[in-house]
């Protein structure tokens, strides 16, 4: 597998995009995206667990069960979350305007939005954003459909990689967006990938919904699950690889680069968390069982506490121990141990479920730097999970506090 | 009932105690409580569901199962939590300390300890500290102990109620501490309750133990269950009532008197919350069952999200929607109105899953006020529930963050 540094979504065969301002946002910025595919793919999504579902979510729900899926539309600025039968017909008439500029079904098309919850979609707005952003795709929109995505992010998540399939070079690209409500169960906030790989449907479904359990749902922002998280896929076939069709040695080596992409997304959500300072990342090890091992990682990812810490630079593992203390996760306590890890640096501070003489001082350099791993060994099985998350800082406070309605 | 102003725990039949300075505390404030009762009472408590259990937790457990309590001793400044063996040691030592100073046996006496986890407890300040707060038990010390109780607190929280039973006056008081590390799940963070009612210990913990639930567990500061909750009651009789042996009037009145004072001292944690500017209600009615309303309304008091809004005074309550979302409760997305309510005047934002159009100012006004309360009607069956938190600050991230190990 290759990492293509600078390529996007449109560098793989057959992937068109956009991404422009339709005026739904205040600020003026880029607010609607479409990515666009030839040929005739072949999809898999992953949508919210959240009873509350968005309109999109709902709509999509029934697209995504269609044999081809053409395109996907994305907007920013408003989620059409909670907006009843009026925000679940805009969301057909949303559909239905992309299908009728690019010349497909309406079935054809996902649509994903997000943005401010309980607001109708301004329609005076959207539409004439969908028609400009449909007439406008190419092999160049790739970032600027990135860009557009974005609420509360503060960097595009990106990226592109290659690998052989039976002698065909695959391209498999992905966007995402994240910040804040981010605590996906299933889905997350808004992923979209692209590959010309050639796969049968099932196969797709597959390998993308395994992948979703160890990478999207293994990080948490703030604990938030929200009404609007989507993952999804579309496949086109034109790289022209012997087309997979069973769990064999493709599907795995498929499989394997997906888990990759997907965790990779996943990270940089983390990391862009709202008024995040850091990249958190926690590692569970020897756990009974894997239940146990993510329960574990996830508690600790999502403490409140811990999380304070971080930005505190302050190692305070006893509030590590008390989140994987009411996990819900089978352990012994008096097994645990617990060490932090940073550019090649490791430092114990808790061993057998205690605390050991530990150098507070260089502990503290660790937790100075922008990526560190808390590492936690149950010495009670053999099954790992990592998760991941950020520190909580003023500025999730400030963000969250005047965000405005 | 009557509510006892300005009496406190001694005001009780029976009950000394002391609140002194024992030096655990780098500030030099109080940090050494004892509550002593005369007579031969009746105890019940209830502990945290963390699997990891400080040891003064383990210790109490098993004193808990003895058919006299006499003296509950209370320490902040360190929790005595993750501490292995030694830490398991010291809280014996404890016991034993205080059971000789006050001619009692050690299994009579109840340990709580609140503060930093992870360090072993100065044995050289607890010891002295337990001596001196034991020789000074008298009938005025009840105040000082509610205030050798607190850690980041900024107000004690206490209260004290009177009722009758049989023609005899009973005085029930209790003394809380909360702030951090606050999601109750079975106890809470140190909780002490005296009577000079006269009942069986099995009627004390049949009451005690069902309060719990609709009370301390009923509230959340920021999600992390702690390693050390614990409410206890002890009832020593001296009242002169007929003892209650059954589930009787009395019993039943008694009771709803506890059910009283527990969620009130639940309340005043949660509005003495880390860094909380004000105390939020959240009240679920028509849930088809107890668990889908309890479930609903913590759900919501725990969402940072919405809990950044109620900061930020904003009527976000797309917020609060998501996070019945996401509640695991039973409930149907399209029939849930949400209302908010303080101070006489009530505005609602949403109707049947839906936003309405609400006025923004006055919504924002009512949420400047202290106390705000959010009314969500499931309009799916006849069981409620409420839930009580508090906003999330800069203060919170400030106190967590700069907290030192």
């Amino acid at each position: 597998m290759k990492i293509l540094k600078n390529k996007t979504i449109t560098d793989v065969n057959g992937i068109k995009a956009s991404g422009i301002s339709g005026g739904l946002k205040k600020s003026g910025k880029k607010d609607f995206a479409v990515i666009y595919s030839e040929g005739n793919p072949v999809s898999s999504a992953v949508f919210t667990n959240n009873k509350v579902k968005a309109a999109p979510i709902l709509l999509s729900m029934e697209h995504i069960k269609n044999p081809i899926t053409k395109a996907i539309i994305v907007n920013s600025g408003n989620a059409n979350a909670c907006t009843g039968q009026i925000g679940m017909e805009n969301a057909h008439i949303m559909a239905q305007t992309a299908a009728d500029e690019l010349g497909v079904k309406k079935e054809e098309i996902i649509v994903q939005s997000t943005g401010i919850i309980g607001v109708q979609m301004d329609m005076e707005k959207i539409i004439p954003a969908i028609k400009k952003g449909c007439s406008k795709i190419s092999t160049d929109g790739g970032n600027d459909a990135a860009t557009a995505m974005l609420t509360t992010d503060t960097f595009e998540k990106k990226l592109t990689v290659s690998f052989e399939v039976g002698g065909k070079e695959i391209t498999l690209a992905g966007i995402a967006k994240g910040s804040g409500m981010i605590h996906p169960d299933m889905g997350t906030m808004l992923s979209s990938l692209v590959t010309d790989i050639s796969i049968s449907k099932e196969m797709l479904d597959l390998a993308f919904k395994d992948c979703v359990s160890s990478s999207y749902n293994m990080i948490s922002v703030d604990g938030d699950t929200s009404t609007n998280d989507t993952a999804v896929i579309i496949a086109n076939g034109l790289a022209g690889n012997s087309k997979i069709e069973s769990v064999d040695d493709d599907f795995k080596k498929f499989k394997e680069v997906l888990i990759y992409i997907n965790t990779e997304l996943a990270k940089l959500i983390a990391k862009d968390g709202e008024g995040a300072t850091k990249l958190i990342e926690v590692e569970v090890t020897n756990a009974v069982n894997l239940e146990s091992a993510r329960k574990c990682a996830k508690s600790v990812i999502r403490s409140s506490l811990t999380k304070c810490a971080f930005f505190g630079e302050d190692p305070n593992w006893g509030r590590i121990l008390c989140a994987v203390g009411y996990s819900n996760a089978e352990f012994d306590p008096n097994k645990i141990d617990i060490s932090f890890f940073s550019e090649g640096e490791r430092i114990q501070i808790a061993k057998d479920g205690m605390g050991v003489d530990f150098d507070v001082e260089k502990a503290k350099e660790i937790l100075l730097n922008k990526e560190v791993k808390v590492e936690i060994d149950l010495k009670d099985g053999e099954h790992s999970a990592i998760a991941w998350g950020c520190d909580l800082s003023y500025d999730y406070v400030r963000i969250n506090g005047e965000y405005t309605t």
